[in-house]
């Protein structure tokens, strides 16, 4: 029997809280290894759509409920996540409230565009530089 | 042992012909079940990235060397493909030349947009639906 392997589907998601000013990003500490910052995320469950997965892991990780505007960009380097190769479907999406962490989540912080943590795990910085020239500028990552 | 199971990846490439008058679009027929008509792609292998995926499902399938134009959309209903569930990640893309249809393909067709096949495998029919509104008016699949 031949057994074919694949990367693993995740996603990721840009939450913008719409009731704070300058509409921060809503990013985690993290629990597990990778320690330090990063987007709200986790695997895409078999039978699941890539917008629930989204939904779901905000729900879980930050006690939010999201709306997703749109899809980002998917991320997809073997090399994004040392573990394991993964690939990210990268949402857009808004929220009101106050996040509580939970989950794979120990802190959750606001962080304006401008001033990101320095050290994101995985590629979230290269996606969060991504995602501020889309803002800016309209270009998708290509 | 917990065994976490995902939906695997795949992607299908929108291939538009541009040394054909109106741009056709590439369509296969598949040699293995499903029969029918269907975007050219495949699944995603371990340590490749989606782009790499595309280009080389391409030259599998119709013997083309593409060009990414950029990434379309993903699609993950559990229902699209009955066999399993797959997600998979669209690509638009160029191609210029003589496609030969091999490996999965038993045929290749050029297909102008407003004269699709009325059947098309998996969500083919949705993802050129979707395709032919973004081409007309700019709008993105929600």
């Amino acid at each position: 029997m031949t057994v074919f392997r694949n990367p693993t589907p995740t996603v990721d998601i840009i939450i913008e809280m719409i009731d704070q000013p300058h509409r921060p990003i809503l990013l985690i500490e993290r629990k597990n290894p990778p320690p330090g910052w990063a987007l709200p995320g986790g695997f895409v469950d078999y039978g699941e759509t890539v917008e629930a997965a989204a939904i779901r892991e905000a729900r879980e990780e930050v006690s939010l409920e999201v709306e997703l505007i749109e899809q980002f960009h998917v991320y997809s380097d073997p090399n994004r996540d040392e573990r394991q190769h993964t690939l990210s479907i990268v949402f857009m999406a808004i929220a009101k409230g106050t996040p509580r962490a939970a989950d794979d989540a120990k802190k959750v912080g606001f962080f304006e565009l401008r001033e990101l943590p320095k050290v994101l795990c995985f590629d979230h910085q290269q996606i969060l530089q991504d995602y501020l020239r889309y803002r800016h500028y309209g270009i998708r990552p290509r």
